[in-house]
């Protein structure tokens, strides 16, 4: 059985304080539900998403074959984890660009579109509002909430700003902070994007343009990062796109066309995302994940900042993933232990990177599904 | 003593045909020599330029105090490779953009610049036409050959495409080839030069503007890959630039405005080498790196490329080295023993990354010092 999803839109005209000490005057935010509250409340789990992914969490749209959610292979009826027993809720973030409000959307106070004046966001920023939605749809505690990489982060937010309202945490391949090569390929992709022509700004909306040769370069960047290099040379490898002769390696002996798989394969995916993503949002939601940085308060001490989660915690990370290393994880880990939490952590040897989260592996889903066998909450 | 170093020039009237079937009619070629060559003409050693280095490998230029040689750590008189003993000899690689004839010189043909024109050349077109200036130099035979980086796979090559005129070749840091990763990551920093609305198509020159925002991207791609993630978070870490508060970890909640030390530093990079650097260059000399596979023509065993090398071998690598890992000279390492050869390999335990190969370190310098006391040659 296919499921549908339906998004929805819920509009706050109460401001939101932001962690900057800016505010929102007012903004709406895009989510979906899958299943339903039971009458106790106690089934829901929220899904945060992490930078080019949205609300769309499963299913498909109504008429869209092709419409999967981004974790349409964790999350759905029977899935790892099940809507049959849970009431899953996919929640766009504010400053994306599928829905919420964010930086293509008109600015309440001088009624132009917010371009470059959308406020910075931080992962707190977006568990609060979060909470606000969740406060609105009658869901006051959280069986679990869940995410991968940012998703991962504000997951692990969530157990920090609101201990309790949160029994369960599932943080997959994600980190307690960047660290600087992390921060530095973010910094190339922003700079690639704000030295476009066609950025003007960040107001590129009101000259008609988009800066697609920036963003191209960014999601090229980013691409890269999120696969393993073994997984590259097992899909890739030297593989030539259309070798001219047996000579030479077969060569076209050219700088700009495409001459290996490889090309043609970041080329697509940079057009791709070109065409769909928003450039202001590529740099404030990597700007977020620069920022975040929960121990930073605490001294960089990570075990005083985690003291105040109270959940329980499943970490899992992938051994191949150099963008989110399991050593990244391990640190959550250790952590936790040290504040005497319930951990459980799942070290996944899997080929494909930090994508490796977002793809089926077996041992992976299995992990997850054992989780959430255990965690409470049934359908009412 | 400071070693004085002089750029000399030679002019080579005869075509070089090239491997791609083209050919540069009449060229230049840049060079430098630290030494004596001695009578038996049997103490020289070449020194082969990576991506961004020159025919300036050792000494300072006469009344430029801040002029060091590339590698003056490792050459010069009393140095590892010393030149009271050898006679060096550092040659500007064909297509670059210190002296030898490149892109930004004039056609013969047409008269104008050759910006795109420039054709295609590889790293055994290079290790060609350094052979012809050793010929005219009276060099026949070559004591050593030596690299890091893409200077490796040029000493690598000329162990194959001159076997008989090499004793000794020093390949450090280096691999047999690129992996789809390396191509990757060049792949991207060309597409940010070609995007560039300034680099019409390569020939910028015309116009009178240069790629910049392009070479800054295309930089800072590089510089992110030669260094470790552990080195820049020694150096670097989550440091801010200015911290602006106590308060929210001090950031300045911006996208576009500096913030972490690591970005300060990176867009210095890229400031500086878009001010020196040509476009067109960069695009020949990474092709040239994704080209070089040796294996290629040998139905990808290395071994059977190898055959034909019947000179003495030092490989060195770099533990923290991703863009040239150490598995990439154990696979040479391997193919050469296969053959029977003579190797010596040192994998260095260095945090530095790839860039390590350009570093101070008493292990690695001391590793090339041996080597070189065990190589004849003596000044005349």
């Amino acid at each position: 059985m296919t499921l549908i999803a339906t998004p929805q839109s819920m509009h706050f005209s109460a401001p939101l304080g932001l962690q900057s000490g800016a505010s929102i005057r007012e903004y709406a935010l895009t989510y979906e539900t899958y299943g339903r509250l039971n009458a106790a409340r106690d089934n829901a789990v929220l899904i945060c998403h992490a930078l080019n992914a949205s609300h769309h969490v499963a299913g498909v749209h109504a008429g869209q074959d092709r419409s999967e959610g981004w974790w349409d292979n964790m999350i759905g009826p029977g899935k790892p984890v099940d809507t049959e027993r849970f009431f899953v809720i996919g929640i766009n973030n504010l400053g994306s660009c599928f829905g919420s409000t964010g930086p293509m959307h008109p600015n309440p106070d001088p009624g132009q579109i917010y371009g470059a004046d959308f406020p910075v966001v931080t992962v707190e920023d977006w568990v609060n509002a979060q909470a606000l939605l969740l406060d609105a749809l009658g869901v006051h505690r959280l069986e679990a909430v869940m995410g991968g990489s940012l998703g991962g982060m504000q997951a692990l937010s969530w157990t920090l700003q609101y201990p309790e309202r949160v029994r369960h945490a599932v943080v997959v391949a994600s980190a307690p902070n960047l660290s600087a090569e992390n921060i530095a390929f973010n910094e190339v992709a922003r700079r690639a994007i704000v030295s476009d022509p066609d950025f003007h700004g960040g107001h590129f909306y009101r000259h008609g343009v988009v800066p697609r040769r920036g963003l191209r370069i960014a999601r090229m960047i980013g691409h890269i990062t999120y696969l393993s290099d073994d997984v590259m040379n097992q899909k890739f490898g030297r593989e030539l796109r259309q070798a001219v002769s047996e000579n030479a390696g077969g060569y076209r002996f050219s700088t700009q066309d495409v001459e290996f798989q490889i090309e043609s394969y970041l080329r697509h995916q940079g057009d791709k995302f070109s065409e769909d993503f928003d450039a202001n949002t590529y740099l404030l939601i990597t700007r977020a994940l620069d920022y975040f940085d929960p121990a930073s308060a605490f001294g960089g001490d990570l075990t005083l900042a985690l003291a105040r989660a109270c959940c329980k915690f499943l970490l899992v990370s992938f051994t191949t993933d150099w963008r989110f290393a399991p050593a990244r994880s391990r640190e959550l880990v250790k952590a936790l232990l040290e504040n005497r939490r319930d951990v459980s952590y799942a070290e996944i040897d899997a080929p494909h990177g930090h994508d490796a989260f977002l793809l089926d592996d077996a041992r992976y889903l299995g992990v997850v599904r054992s989780y959430f066998e255990r965690v409470g909450g049934s359908a009412s």
